[in-house]
């Protein structure tokens, strides 16, 4: 990428932005502010443009075709979901947007578990919901790393109901084996769930080809959904027979309309639906999802790698030198499109970051200055100018003048 | 009203419409169609037209402060909750919005539950998805119609741990008698849920002053918040620090972004917060909540009781001799703002009311065609003309030429 001795320069950067076959894709968002550096799309993507007209798409119909409008958006969870199948390797008709994440997990993983005797298995770093829900379920957790060998020493001789983990990690970027993993898992006897929050739409996944058995995650980050934006859940097409909601809404019922004494489950996916799914929000997510499937995943995952791997050139170039540790896997299959960048003072960098720099990380504690790096939304110019940035605040001590108490950062 | 020999007549309405204080609130709505008489917003509410620019601020708002959005967004479910409070008698700081209302369900009465030994008890009317949530939390569901004697007859001699009822039932809008009934709960030694869905922006709602524990509702319909708009939830000041979520999500911690080992309750009822709440929908939920805020509850359930009570007079001079009964009580302080009227063929009258003759009902089994009269956006010209159409298309025989097999109609 550039010569050992000069080390990158800006210019390489921009070589690599007059390459990059994804370059337009970053005019179909709002770039409200050119000058902001703004590498937080895995807390929050951006707008893309289409959504105002989404949103008012929406509005139109609630507002012409009131109650009738329901004739189309009753299918949208499915509709929706269909349309995102091609980024998580799923089947038609295996997919619903609905609910949050939290909720999804509880739905799925307490449907599991009602039908499977054995211990739960999550990652002590696994994202905070995801283990709270978990633990709430009334079975022993045990912790395992996401790692085929890890998940069969902490399982010897225990009967296992349910694998639970990230495909990427949140905090270190670390991308799961997910074959290698969903494989241990069933030679334990246990089913695999994936949440693929910060997987989705910056990896390729390959739920199917991977013989994964469940998925959760979110589509506010890489799919730019928007503030909370409805997340989706998956399930093995074999699987959903077996399996019963533990909180059986009537969007999920065989018959919603009939309304009859008891519920008996839709068939298919759909009785993980609960309650009336926000159809304003959901239809925010749309337009995200139909660029990164016209992009392609292949594409979107390539760059995404080629991104994350000049942050961490740059790391080993200026930051390691200032005292930054990279917290990211160097092998670029290994990682998601975001980099953990750890340094003792990694709060205050932070802070210091948007208030004086105009560069928007993100930090997660104890230690890591988080960079989230969407392909559609990021130039390599941007990386290039968040690190030289992040270098010369650091140089400068600029963090030290940054009041230490935490305060919220999403 | 008029005179009982001449009956009623249509400048008997317009007359009404002169003199209604809140006939200027019509006019802040989508009023697409002026000829098609929707009598169906106890379903989906009418747009506000104020949702339109609320729409327009929330993706802005996304677009050009990015993450940095989550300052302000991160209180919304409290904020909204606090703005929907005087509707419904609540306190500040006890009112939430978030996720649907089958999810809300589950998470307060699995709260109480988890507390209490006993039994449930719920109506067999109750609207489904309450039944089937209730259904599915583990313990024996007692039957009871929503009022204090029927209640203390069916529980006699029985530990209750929960009563939950519908405030108004979605099929016959009966109005409970809320005070009586909660009473009746706390003599069993059981807390009271109240589901408003119908109820919340139709009639005076006192959650405070009849002595309520819980509440959860819908702001899809007199709220006007969208369809599938996220669903409110609310508890007790008291009772809220003896309660945990069943569904322990992130928003719900003690401290989110500590991101700990393990899950601490936040204080107050923010701990009902489970994943990420959806922003967008939450932004479409302000106008309509802030009209009836402002035109206030007592004139609004006023309203409903005058739409509603010439929507009956009117089934007693036209409809009863074509073979309707009326399924609403006729006392005006026992009813919420919707009629039901019955009919031996309630469905292809329904049909071919939305399909023929312009009226929006909408149908409800076994036999009920159902008129929604919501006081913000109907007037009493369209309950007379709503009325007279459905007496013509009777007396015409017109439901005989729809197809009798059954679609779905929300």
């Amino acid at each position: 990428m550039a010569d050992a001795v000069r080390g990158l320069t800006r210019e390489d950067a921009l070589a690599l932005d007059a390459a990059d076959p994804l370059a337009a894709y970053r005019e179909r968002f709002v770039i409200a502010d050119p000058e902001l550096l703004y590498v937080d799309g895995n807390s929050l993507g951006r707008r893309p443009l289409a959504t105002a007209d989404a949103l008012q798409a929406l509005a139109t119909t609630w507002g012409e075709e009131l109650v009738g409008g329901w004739e189309s958006w009753i299918a949208w969870p499915a509709t929706i979901g269909d349309e995102l199948a091609p980024l998580i390797g799923a089947g038609p008709g295996e997919t619903l947007v609905c609910d949050s994440v939290t909720v999804n997990l509880f739905k799925l993983a307490g449907a599991v578990l009602a039908t499977r005797p054995g211990v739960v298995v999550c990652s002590p770093d696994e994202f905070p919901t995801d283990r709270y829900v978990l633990d709430a379920l009334g079975r022993e957790v045990v912790a395992s790393a996401p790692e085929a060998e890890a998940l069969r020493a902490a399982c010897a001789g225990r009967e296992v109901a349910l694998v639970v983990f990230s495909a990427v990690d949140y905090r270190s970027g670390a991308l799961a084996d997910m074959a290698a993993v969903g494989a241990a898992a069933h030679e334990l006897g246990a089913l695999v769930l994936w949440d693929l929050s910060h997987a989705v739409g910056s990896v390729e996944v390959d739920l199917r080809g991977t013989d994964a058995d469940l998925a959760v995650g979110c589509t506010y980050k890489y799919l730019n959904g928007g503030p909370g934006a409805p997340a989706f859940l998956w399930v093995r097409g074999g699987l959903i027979d077996g399996l019963t909601s533990p909180i059986p809404g009537w969007f999920g019922a065989a018959d919603q309309f009939d309304m009859g004494p008891s519920y008996a489950p839709a068939p298919g996916v759909a009785r993980f639906l609960a309650g009336t799914p926000p159809m304003v929000a959901l239809a925010a997510i749309r337009p995200g999802v139909a660029m990164l499937a016209e992009a392609g995943m292949p594409a979107v995952a390539a760059k995404g790698r080629a991104l994350t791997g000049l942050a961490i050139a740059l790391h080993d170039q200026w930051l390691a030198p200032a005292g930054f540790t990279l917290g990211t896997p160097r092998d670029p299959w290994a990682r998601g499109a975001h980099v953990a960048l750890r340094h003792p003072d990694a709060w205050r960098i932070t802070r210091a970051l948007i208030e004086r720099a105009r560069v928007v990380p993100d930090f997660r504690k104890p230690d890591v200055v988080r960079l989230g790096l969407p392909a559609l939304t990021t130039s390599f110019a941007d990386v290039f100018d968040a690190c030289e940035r992040l270098r010369d605040l650091v140089a400068a001590g600029e963090h030290e003048r940054v009041d230490p108490a935490p305060r919220r950062v999403t």
